[in-house]
């Protein structure tokens, strides 16, 4: 395998320049997925995208996924689906990504144009989508293209699908990875997906868990219409003054939720577990930066990890209804519903966690002995994901991380929800692995979005030298 | 006196057609002094108004305004400046209204044309502007037209100013009233501003206190920027979960105001008041019909007039900076200003009151321990106003009102605020008196607002019976 991975090395390097291009060639494509006038540019990607993989010779379908609900005007962007190689001695891995972007607009503030690649002296490769998820994206096919020319086979067969919806809810996607588990997907030994970051800026890392999202609406209303706070002011039961009552039940300063039943049932923290925090490339520098200030509840690095990793937080994102102007209104709304959510771990079920919150905001709402009506439930939830780091898809991603940069990844957690991931989990039963190729700085979904030109290249040789551990790797 | 009216109300009644043209005319003139487009409506309704007052004899003037701050694009419409008679031997009343009008599009849901008056057989004339207060300007220029047509003599002199700003903040008219206080308005021996309502629909009423409002900002902020609840939930302190706390702090659901200091200024009820109450036209099933709901404070009449009129509310309005959309965003807010107001009534003190606010908000916050940053200020504060009912002004409009409705009208105070009444007495030294013409149903600000053609013939009645009984009351 060595001379093998030499080989590829040397060749990804030498094409540099050309992954390079064909990276510009797809951030001047503005597949943004939310705006429904550039949908026809969303097509493009994936019509390119197609063109560029059956290049490469592989058998490419782009699956039409049919009209865009609740609307239905316009047209949903396919799914790209790929197959490059069909060897049953080989083992298979199934790859994601997904090929529309974030909008972007050079007036929101971009230092470049968004939609085309520039690259600066520190190599810094500015664009939308450079780092979300085009960059990853091409790297599967920079992998491909790599071991052709080295003349290096291929050392499995790969089952790629391609999403052009994924900043737009994924719409349709997981009827079509339930439907294809067992068919187009079925081969797969294991999963793999390059759509996250490097916890910091210097050290690769393997991601093996994600937080999930439960959340939640308390609607509380009395009169029939707004009121003047003139008129009505202190004759009427308002529900302003009792959803921030509520609200304000729910945590406190320091995060502890207030509902009970739910810190109860977080697993608690193994051995294992414990051993990994220390070791990993994180310091309380680099989230005061990335807030932009310094008003985190823990000032250590180990419990604010496990903070964002493995316990479950509760944040109110704010209040439907109510004046939420500048200047002043004096107006006594109806009608005001409070959102807020809370981040899931394990062992937390989803169904138990939704009981605890209607009991405890329904208890609240009944001390405050209010004519008013209240009601509260779940907008959405999605499951947490925990696989195991000791599964031999990761350790040959461990493997291939070592073999090209060099140093032992950090084993990570992500506070955010990924809901692909549990998707193909749960559908297809195989392991997945997050791999990610940017780091912490690229600003994806910000203004000046980059990849550096190190992870693009580096991240490549990455993405290749996985497939090669991925095929050896003793099965655990 | 006594023929003299009947001859008066016999020719507002042969006019009534007329003086309901009269009205059709200036509802016809969207003069909407809230959109930017529709200034020159307001202009020409200015001009109009003028037109009209000196074809019934009065010296005008249309005193410019100048240019509209903050962006100073547009012009100020023209106060309307007007004397008619001039006789030293006469007592002289100062009257206000306003020829502005709120929005109104058909689409808001307007059953006619807002800007067409329509009589419908139940004698309601709907129209933007019919009740407020195109209404009773024009029962003021009627009042005249009926004298005249009647041969009966004005028994006052009338100076009248009428703004074309109410409805969009009085901009500039404050420093008008000061500035001419001892000039223009310097004959007023009492000033009667018609720009309100009777408290239901059968009863007419003098209005003779309202109360003031002073609104404040909390404002919370700990990150640079919004930061996304997976990532950092659980790890940073959220200005949102320490602004509902404090927003929850701040009243009770039964309207209890929990700042210490505010209630200790409210002027105890004194007898003379508290006999007030009980003969005031006035029921539970008014206020719940206005707000379409049972969720009042009180059940009974007395306190909830008493809560609307004579004691402090505080109504929270909402928050600034938060999400507020439908649907579910996963925002951590980095920067909110949450909003509410105190009603205030005799004798509180705007600045005892503003610091009770301050110290109160500021040891809440400080009990949460938290590293956020918390400002709490006011944003703008408005005076209450009372009068004294026994005052010779509103005697002799008692006295209108029982010859013209047969009945001694109710003595009320308002929730809300009409600044311009402070102003008025505080830059004339005189009593103020608020004479209403239309009635609770009216719907000003609203769709469908209407003025019925009772509340306007039997109005201008009301408001010339009003002059006469202005010239001969003798003076308290």
């Amino acid at each position: 395998m060595d001379a093998q991975l030499n080989a590829y090395f040397k060749q990804v390097d030498s094409s540099a320049t050309a992954f390079i291009d064909r990276l510009r060639t797809a951030v001047a494509i503005p597949s943004i997925s939310a705006e429904d006038q550039r949908r026809p540019d969303v097509f493009r990607m994936g019509e390119w995208l197609g063109e560029q993989l059956k290049a490469l010779g592989a058998q490419v379908e782009l699956r039409p996924m049919g009209k865009q609900p609740p609307k239905n005007e316009v047209d949903l962007p396919p799914v790209v689906l790929a197959r490059y190689g069909n060897d049953k001695k080989k083992r298979t891995v199934l790859v994601y990504g997904h090929y529309d972007v974030q909008p972007a607009e050079k007036s929101d503030g971009w230092a470049t144009d968004p939609f085309k690649l520039t690259v600066d002296d520190k190599g810094r490769m500015f664009g939308r989508g450079a780092t979300d998820d085009k960059g990853p994206v091409l790297g599967w096919l920079n992998a491909i293209d790599a071991h052709q020319r080295a003349g290096v086979e291929m050392p499995v067969n790969m089952l790629m699908c391609f999403e052009g919806m994924e900043e737009s809810g994924s719409e349709g996607l997981d009827d079509l990875i339930m439907a294809e588990a067992k068919k187009f997907f079925a081969d797969a030994d294991a999963v793999c997906i390059s759509d996250n970051y490097w916890l910091g800026t210097e050290k690769p890392c393997l991601t093996y868990g994600l937080r999930g999202v439960n959340y939640y609406s308390i609607e509380v209303s009395g009169p029939a219409a707004d009121l003047h706070s003139g008129v009505f002011g202190g004759t009427v039961q308002e529900p302003m003054t009792d959803l921030t009552r509520l609200l304000g039940s729910l945590v406190d300063t320091n995060g502890k939720i207030q509902i009970p039943g739910i810190s109860e049932q977080v697993a608690p923290v193994t051995a294992d577990e414990e051993a990994l925090y220390d070791a990993i490339s994180f310091s309380m520098d680099d989230i005061y930066q990335a807030m932009g200030s310094k008003t985190t509840i823990y000032d250590d690095k180990k419990q604010t990890l496990m903070a964002r990793w493995r316990y479950p937080s509760l944040s109110v994102h704010g209040i439907e209804g109510a004046f939420s102007g500048a200047g002043g209104k004096t107006v006594i709304p109806a009608k005001v519903v409070g959102k807020f959510s809370i981040r899931t771990v394990p062992d937390m079920d989803i169904e138990k966690t939704n009981n605890c919150v209607y009991m405890y905001v329904q208890e609240q709402f009944a001390k405050l002995k209010s004519k008013n009506s209240m009601n509260v439930f779940a907008q959405h939830s999605g499951k947490w994901w925990k696989a195991s780091p000791k599964h031999w898809n990761f350790s040959a991603a461990a493997k291939a991380t070592e073999r090209v940069w060099g140093v032992e990844p950090d084993f990570t957690r992500e506070g955010g929800s990924i809901p692909v991931t549990l998707t193909f989990e749960e559908a297809t039963g195989k392991n997945v692995l997050l791999l990610p190729m940017g780091s912490s700085t690229d600003g994806a979904h910000s203004i000046n979005e980059k990849l550096d030109k190190r992870n693009y290249i580096e991240g490549t040789k990455l993405l290749g030298a996985y497939l090669h551990y991925f095929a050896v790797e003793p099965q655990t």
